[in-house]
């Protein structure tokens, strides 16, 4: 399998981190990113100007390129890992199909025009099959890759060999990878732990201490195994690092944006203006409101105080204060 | 039941919060404490100036003592926080009889000599019906009880109606408290957590990352629910706050004794000068050995890489970055 082509679709942080794991495996990744000073810097400096400038590339191993057809023309599985608000517009630039190709989403994002999860947007809009659609999840900021630190991935596909040929081109010493068929449940995890981040962001915002984040924690995989299983009943083990862990690394990180946005609106910031503050986006801003969204389709609505609460918080004026009092409550 | 008489045991940290979270309901409670000078400084300065010195007491409310048989015979409730290492002397002391007391261990360990969970140790030692014997486990650190930041506190017992006595006596406008039956389970997941609570600070120590540290703490809940279920089966939610709650609170807290011990040997003190280093004695340092013992009683031993790390580097002497780069390849 070692004739696979890949190419990687964004020039963000966690887009350049995935390059970075392929480029220990690959002689050649294409690689699309819209911003042509950041490309042009990249092939000049061996770096990316604007995110894990640390990470230094042999240039000779990159195709970069400005346009997504030309990337999607050339490989045979493509990793998107662009912020989920831009999925959309980026797609719409297409004119080489989508047909035959290998789709990963490393969005940990809810498509904002369609209120889908990355895998199910591409399924739904573009009539992949879900054999050929995979979920890269972590628990692993990006940031820690870039220092080669001991990370693991989770490459969920439905199609096993699939995700092997994934798992396989992104090990390293660095980075050990496990494969699962849950990618409904992993894609959700991936979504709703932005929430939950935001929520500790909040909370730390506000005061609370580390007694009641590790509450606010113990609800929040609980909650997600209720959301999760509501949505796609499987057998799976909440606590593995794919749900579980991914939860902690983003809700006790202070790498984590959504976790900052959450703190400065905890600490009495506007959503508004803590949003202008940021200049990535926060991907759990629009994960709240998805959730919020697909939890009120079913008619018995399960128990989701904490997305509720940032729901509240975030969509409908309420103060952080008050809202998280009562959530206070709701908790055990 | 506000005729009920509480009585605390220990002079630690925890036992000071115990007793100031008792002062927000009680007239009167009583207070045995070994060491003559903290108590003279908490009658004449109101605070104990060892631990949590920044919590003030009315000492009208307290019936402070040097002699265990004094506050024992107060007593209906007898709530124990001393470091399990001491247990077994301190109650040595005791001529007054336990019988028709109830037991509360706040201790979290394992008693050294014998190598059994508090609740055991007083049933087996000194016959103490199990209806008698409950415990109150965390996610709480004794220093947010100070500061009065919001914590949720789990007191478990066999009998429903000792277990809701407790709780109201403990709870306030910054304790929330749940009641439990399974005192065997939460009080093992209180002594693990100490374990795990080491590997985290070894880990940290050895300079692994978030990354890292949300895996093994992923693998940490379930290696914990795996034990507690060979020790004592029963149908219980191992996400719950008294579990996982109180596993991250210990694993990701900068308070942790048991984490600031596990980093400095991560940073290459040996387990001696570490021990030396610290004030306070670590209780997943005894937790290690007995829960190695026990997992090694069971003729089909249940798989426990991490405390089987832990106990390789605490006691057999096994370099910390060979054993955990071991342990790395066991994590998923």
């Amino acid at each position: 399998m070692s004739d696979t082509k890949f190419a990687v679709i964004g020039g963000g942080s966690w887009a350049t981190a995935i390059v970075k794991m392929l480029s220990e495996n690959l002689d050649e990744i294409g690689w699309y990113m819209r911003n042509t000073f950041a490309r042009e810097h990249i092939l000049h400096q061996k770096h990316n100007p604007n995110y894990l400038s640390a990470v230094e590339f042999h240039t000779e191993q990159l195709r970069l390129t400005g346009d997504i057809n030309e990337a999607v023309a050339y490989a045979d599985i493509i990793i998107f890992a662009v912020p989920s608000a831009f999925l959309h517009s980026e797609l719409e630039k297409l004119t080489v199909s989508l047909e035959d190709k290998v789709i990963f989403s490393a969005i940990k994002g809810i498509v904002p025009e369609t209120g889908l999860i990355v895998g199910e947007h591409f399924h739904d809009r573009y009539n992949i099959p879900f054999e050929s659609i995979g979920v890269i999840t972590g628990p692993c900021h990006a940031e820690e890759v870039a220092l080669e630190r001991l990370s693991y991935l989770t490459i969920a596909c439905a199609d096993e060999k699939k995700a092997g040929t994934v798992a396989k081109n992104l090990s390293s010493d660095y980075i050990k990878t496990k494969i699962s068929d849950d990618i409904i449940g992993t894609e959700y995890a991936a979504v709703l732990k932005n929430i939950y981040a935001i929520a500790a962001g909040i909370a730390h915002g506000l005061g609370y201490g580390d007694n009641f984040q590790s509450v606010l924690m113990s609800n929040a995989i609980r909650e997600m195994r209720r959301f999760i299983k509501r949505v796609h009943k499987m057998k799976r083990n909440i606590n593995n690092s794919a749900y579980l862990g991914d939860l902690l690394v983003t809700g006790y990180s202070v790498f984590s944006r959504n976790r900052m946005f959450g703190n400065m609106i905890g600490k009495g910031y506007t959503v508004k203006s803590a949003m202008m503050e940021m200049s990535m986006v926060a991907e759990g801003y629009y994960a709240a409101k998805s959730a919020h969204i697909i939890n009120n389709k079913h008619e018995r609505k399960i128990k989701t105080p904490i997305m509720d609460a940032v729901y509240n918080v975030l969509y409908e004026g309420k103060e952080a204060k008050k809202v998280f009092r009562k959530l206070s409550e709701k908790l055990d």
